[in-house]
């Protein structure tokens, strides 16, 4: 079975030879406090430097998941007041799960078939961080670069969080516009499940600094103080860090994948009005997601395809929360081979 | 190289086997929502019952790390005061982890020389959990089964938690003299890093419905209403729950594991006396861990061992924290292979 579920999703092919390699060379059991351990992580953030546009001065941190990035946010950047910008279930679940963290904690919830519209949004000027996420998986709407740009205009002395979980990897981030950046390696990384990236800016660790708030175990002062020694503050999944250092070798830049992922979008979305019954979730194109497709129609037409694409060995991602019976998504991440797409998209229109 | 760090540490080594068939079959993409991946859940939980011996009342929950239990107990299971009994760094760092989560935090040290008298100890009545470390994994001292049942008797109305991240599936733990156990899989496991098991008593579950604590992404309630619906409470390491499938299945029930891991610590012991200017750094056979053996030397006789196994392509275990330049540690981890032991025993004695 080939998936396409919007994460966890199809892994790069060479996974398990790369597995295999990490055996035979003693990494799969490497420890984490060893000199060939600190050299690997020192060229894992190299590599997402040059081929993601991390810039330089961006401190690279890897945790157990996107989720727990939620928490470390609210309990090592902020302390009295967290805003959150979102139109889906997965950015209102960030606002949620800030709440019981931080006393001041707000939301605003937009249309998702409206985008956000910035006049329209009172942000108090007391608020330490503003949250947005980039890639809805929920409903397959994606942030455009402008957008995150205008907000930092507006906002140019308050922190700004972006989830990036399903497009980190997928699509080019100007990560200089915002202060930290978080990602799952199950989305657009195209790697097993069991790990997060958080991306800080300088001015989020000058932030972190003043607050010193070191009351958890994963507090991020105690994660940067561990990056900076090339270390970690407790055992990793040395697997996928290793697993990610060989994907980042093979990859080509961000503005080429970009490309392959912006094209093949292209091409799902002329696929699509070939199927009957189904429509885009997403009305206007240009809030669309480009990793994650979301597709609406009702339950029996939805039910034939993902019995379609069973059948020829392909699973498609059910909908999610209030849209789990109207709605199918698919992924379109790095790591989906051209012929598995066609393969799908065969099976669908058969 | 052969990894005899006393975790991460070498793993089974069908793991690049059971990687391929995980792959070809897509269970490194399943997604953690499915009737499959659920069915992997249910069986893993009940071959921990089986091969470990986890009483079938008792909840299991996959979590980041040993460590992320520290903070799971103190937010979840604890309102006030957690009290630590420890003789080494592991032990002492979950005191300090805790400290700033829970208001009356105490420890209490005993001379890893000499063991824990528990008429020594004074555990204010009001103790909500008692925390004790079973392996110490910086001196290679463990606690014996009796210890633990004397303090439930002592204590029959107290949590009692241990952390048991380098002995568990390595050593028999009766589970039904405490509370709350926890491990890592990079260790007695023999898996990769990236994972750790949290096992709760139904007295620790009716403690926490009591207190109501969900204030955090992770805390237990949470990851008990997923537990019981067959999911987890984020994505998770899909790939360590399949490789602890796949190798509960060929193991040994514990009784038999235990035989094997005390029958080469035997060996160990009467090998290491053949080593000139080395002795064990824990001086009563009795308090020794069976699972991390540690040594004490001058810094140049350690260094000329580190030096001829790594020629023979092994690796030994530095010392930890304040042992660190004094001795060594090697692990006794059921996946290591008796070729392996023989032939590091040879390397260090040329």
């Amino acid at each position: 079975m080939i998936s396409f579920y919007p994460g966890p999703s199809q892994v790069y092919e060479k996974v398990p030879k790369w597995v295999k390699v990490a055996f035979d060379e003693g990494i799969l059991g490497i420890n984490h406090r060893s000199g060939r351990f600190e050299k690997m992580l020192a060229q894992v953030y190299q590599l997402l430097q040059e081929k993601l546009g991390v810039p330089a001065d961006y401190t690279i941190s890897f945790v157990s998941s996107a989720t727990e990035c939620w928490e470390i946010i609210a309990q090592s950047f902020v302390q009295e007041s967290s805003f959150h910008l979102y139109n889906g279930a997965f950015g209102e679940k960030w606002c949620r799960t800030t709440k019981p963290l931080v006393a001041e904690t707000a939301g605003y919830k937009f249309d998702f078939q409206e985008g956000l519209d910035l006049d329209q949004v009172i942000i108090p000027e007391d608020v330490e961080v503003i949250c947005l996420t980039h890639n809805e998986t929920s409903n397959g709407t994606q942030i455009r670069p402008s957008l995150v740009t205008a907000l930092r205009e507006n906002y140019p002395d308050t922190l700004i969080a972006v989830d990036a979980t399903s497009s980190m990897a997928g699509v080019a981030l100007n990560f200089d516009q915002a202060d930290l950046w978080f990602a799952s390696v199950q989305k657009c990384f195209g790697l097993p499940a069991g790990m997060g990236i958080l991306i800080c800016s300088p001015a989020a660790a000058a932030r972190a600094e003043e607050l010193q708030r070191r009351d958890h175990y994963n507090s991020w002062l105690k994660l940067r103080d561990n990056a900076i020694k090339l270390q970690t503050h407790l055992t990793p999944n040395v697997l996928d860090i290793y697993l990610l250092q060989q994907s980042m070798l093979e990859r080509k830049p961000i503005d080429k994948v970009e490309e392959k992922v912006f094209t093949r979008y292209q091409q799902w979305s002329e696929f699509i009005p070939q199927l009957s019954g189904v429509d885009w979730l997403v009305k206007q194109e240009a809030l669309r997601s480009r990793t994650v497709l979301a597709l609406e129609g009702d339950p029996a037409t939805l039910s034939a395809l993902h019995q379609k694409a069973e059948v020829a060995g392909f699973t498609l991602g059910k909908g999610y929360g209030s849209w789990k019976k109207s709605t199918l998504r698919i992924a379109n991440f790095p790591a989906m081979k051209r012929d598995a797409i066609d393969g799908l998209q065969t099976a669908l229109l058969t």
